[in-house]
């Protein structure tokens, strides 16, 4: 494997995969350098569902203690980076994991989830979805839970959320809330990427953006080009400030297309969802070719030097920025 | 036990109660001529533990087998009269018990549900409740699971959504719906009460209304008369039509106050909800005197004729509508 690591970037993060995972892939993210991953446990599962994904990662932290470690702080991902190897840190794209029962907020960071979206496409019980035609905002159980969540360390994550319910929970939450992989609608105006509204609110709020590079959400999709996707960073940095910025891959790497069918239609509707594919598009689309794997995160810290960035802000966008919102993050409310 | 039968009533229908269940309530269900009571078994309750309620009432249909019978169709109903039984008919008062998956839905209908709420005073998956601040209709999951239930023969019931959603229930709804415990807000302006607009539209479109004696649906609330209750009846069959009224008693006899608590509260909130009520008057409200127990049905049926409806239009109100809506309701959509 080709050691693509980069000397002037500390600590490499990704904000969000959802791979199949394997031996393959967990080389990948150590060979690049990937200190930290937040990976997906949960689209549609239940709390017993997804302790059944808690159990799948231990068995593969178990099977693969060389590559892979839980990660639950900031603390955890230094030592991983110092060990070479990547902390996996859990978290949900939808808060089916709580059901109804806000007492399962704090058993779920006792588990080690660490980041909640609050809505994925559809209604919840706590916010809406970006596919509602309607966004009431956040809920009376939501704000419940917001509460809980700031409270144990919980992050709130509001990529799947609809813009009048994402600004509410920045509003609401005591916390800093993230976007952990989406784009600026400035850039590709798709359903799921953000309104410079939410961009401006994330930032002065103190939250984290973490750009995503699923081809949906990229100007040009699959034929985007890296030094595209690195001036619309600048662009967002401008917009948010530099240290508000972060990566979210989004990366969902060797997964067959019944899991983006899963991943859209759940088990909510009989009719067929095709969420931003369509009928004739129904698969994952193809990732640009410099970022087929983790390993393309070595193609982006370039073309973030060569769009202006200095070695400082690259090593924030790298991954100094989420390490930093880690440490206030994941912790009790002081 | 008093016989309070009426002979001018051919059937008598509850169309909704959640008493602590006993033999004794099943006697003066008998005694007074109750054909049929739709019973909730499910105020928070997930599947599995909705099956548990399921199990609890199959050991009461084994015990009582002389009082009581389960219903799932206009015929039980019937059969449970010419026996001197009470037919139970199960329904829900929130979606809970079909989780985040559509096929749930059969399977109720298949376990006996006859009636399901599309939310319960919060935002649900499906609908919004009527203490959110907002609502914004029926939700994505909502029009294809109101699709499922129109299919199988399970009816949308909306006593505890709120009015948008409500009406677009009636709406998109291709067979007609039920408020089974409500009454009209011209009468007693609760918020759990309904609208002219509601209550116009279910009339129109076939539904059905069960007039609450819940004293914080009562104009006078414990003190509220007889008499001013069956004025009420009165306006409601002038504005909706004779044939879409019923009683849904909304009785709670017997329950403890933590059971009114739990209601309110369930597992969705850490903070404590008053409902319709409030912190110095937290528990259940008195019922008022004439309607005590099923018994009292005697003293409405009374009333009924004392306030001008012919002996048809009484028999009409006390369960031959709500007969007629079972049998056009619970069977697969034609």
């Amino acid at each position: 494997m080709v050691d693509a690591r980069r000397a002037d970037v500390p600590v490499l993060i990704d904000g969000l995969q959802y791979s199949n995972w394997s031996e393959a892939i967990f080389r990948q993210m150590n060979a690049v350098g990937l200190a930290c991953v937040h990976v997906t446990i949960c689209y549609h599962e239940d709390f017993r569902e997804t302790v059944e994904n808690v159990i799948a990662w231990n068995r593969r932290f178990e099977a693969y203690p060389d590559l892979i470690m839980p990660g639950r702080t900031a603390a955890d991902v230094l030592a991983a980076r110092d060990s070479g190897r990547t902390a996996i840190i859990f978290g949900f794209q939808n808060p089916s994991p709580v059901e109804d029962d806000i007492g399962l907020v704090e058993v779920w960071h006792q588990l080690g989830a660490r980041f909640m979206q609050l809505s994925y496409n559809n209604q919840s019980l706590l916010a809406t979805g970006c596919y509602e035609a309607e966004d009431p905002g956040i809920t009376r159980m939501g704000r419940q839970v917001i509460a809980e969540m700031n409270r144990v360390g919980l992050v709130v994550d509001m990529s799947h959320s609809a813009e009048r319910s994402t600004l509410e929970a920045v509003e609401i939450s005591s916390r800093p809330i993230a976007i952990t992989h989406a784009n600026p609608a400035f850039w590709h105006p798709a359903l799921r990427n953000k309104s410079d509204d939410v961009l401006r609110a994330l930032g002065q709020s103190g939250g984290m953006l973490g750009f995503s590079l699923y081809p949906h959400h990229l100007a040009g999709k699959s034929d985007c080009t890296v030094d595209g996707f690195c001036t619309m960073v600048a662009r967002a940095a401008e917009l948010m400030g530099v240290e508000r910025i972060g990566f979210g891959s989004d990366l969902c790497q060797d997964q067959p297309d019944s899991v983006v069918e899963w991943m859209r239609n759940g088990t909510w509707t009989r009719a067929k969802d095709f969420g931003e594919g369509s009928a004739s598009d129904a698969g994952f689309p193809p990732q640009p070719d410099w970022f087929a794997s983790s390993l393309g995160f070595a193609n982006i810290v370039d073309g973030l030097r060569t769009v202006g960035f200095s070695a400082d802000d690259v090593a924030r966008i790298a991954g100094g920025n989420w390490l930093d919102f880690f440490e206030r993050s994941f912790g009790p409310a002081p």
